[in-house]
């Protein structure tokens, strides 16, 4: 990850992207929100939502996947270009959590997060704190998922002061 | 479920507890969070959490499994009392998640949710808005996960009008 100093209000990325397949919506609903729209064709299609579509902690869960992934992607890359990796967290939590339309089978996610402040940490020295906004779109457009987070991020080491000098 | 007309604000209900298992916290993560202290013992040890602990992502998802279980619960014991079962849903997302106090090995999470709100749709006739903080306290008394969340309640069904009498 870049160190605090390198991130701008304002950078946007692709993190990754998911296609739900039937048998991912129902396995994470199985374990975890089986209400009946989330693990059952059928039922999908009798609901409001007019097809078997994924719950809502699911398309968030699947965000945090790819964010791990891209940070680990990113960490390699600048560990074989020789730089150091910045550390990064424990986030603080997450507001705005907003699901704004369904995801269905088939449906390919496109996450993305911009960044939207970054503040020097008060309680933690050499931390800064980034906070994003994370979004998913679907195939057609559609804004599926959206939320803000707020993150620790490590800031760049100082070099030493140079020694001082009497003249 | 209970009607909208039979939700009062600050209603507290306890919607069941969870026993986290290295297993439980380890396969969630391996799927959907895989940094080392959610997957590792000893690269827990070395984090800063100081041990293996649970996606907070995992901790949320628990949550709705367990109230899903708890309506289920509500609904059938209202069924078997020959009462009519209300809508609930969709919710329409989640404020203020925050996760206070890492969720490790052996911990028993239990939930509860309290009513902070409750308002008459809008945008959906027949319709209730209801709004609950939702929250989990581990065996020592911590809070460890807090949110709030918006969903649609279904009203109480109105009994036709009496017919008019002009006298």
């Amino acid at each position: 990850m870049k160190y605090f100093e390198d991130i701008r209000v304002g950078d946007t990325i692709e993190i990754g992207r998911h296609t739900f397949t039937a048998d991912d919506i129902k396995g994470f609903a199985r374990r975890f929100d089986p209400q009946l729209f989330h693990v059952e064709e059928e039922a999908g299609a009798r609901s409001h939502f007019g097809a078997l579509c994924a719950s809502g902690w699911h398309t968030a869960a699947v965000w945090m996947r790819l964010m791990i992934d891209h940070r680990r992607r990113e960490s390699e890359a600048a560990r074989a270009r020789g730089e150091p990796v910045a550390g990064m967290g424990p986030a603080l939590g997450v507001r705005a959590l907003k699901w704004l339309k369904p995801v269905y089978v088939g449906d390919t996610v496109v996450y993305r997060t911009e960044v939207l402040e970054t503040r020097i940490s008060e309680s933690r020295p050499g931390r800064g704190l980034m906070t994003v906004r994370s979004t998913g779109v679907n195939q057609s457009g559609d804004l599926v998922i959206s939320f803000i987070s707020t993150t620790f991020v490590e800031r760049r080491p100082r070099s030493p002061s140079p020694p001082l000098s009497f003249c």
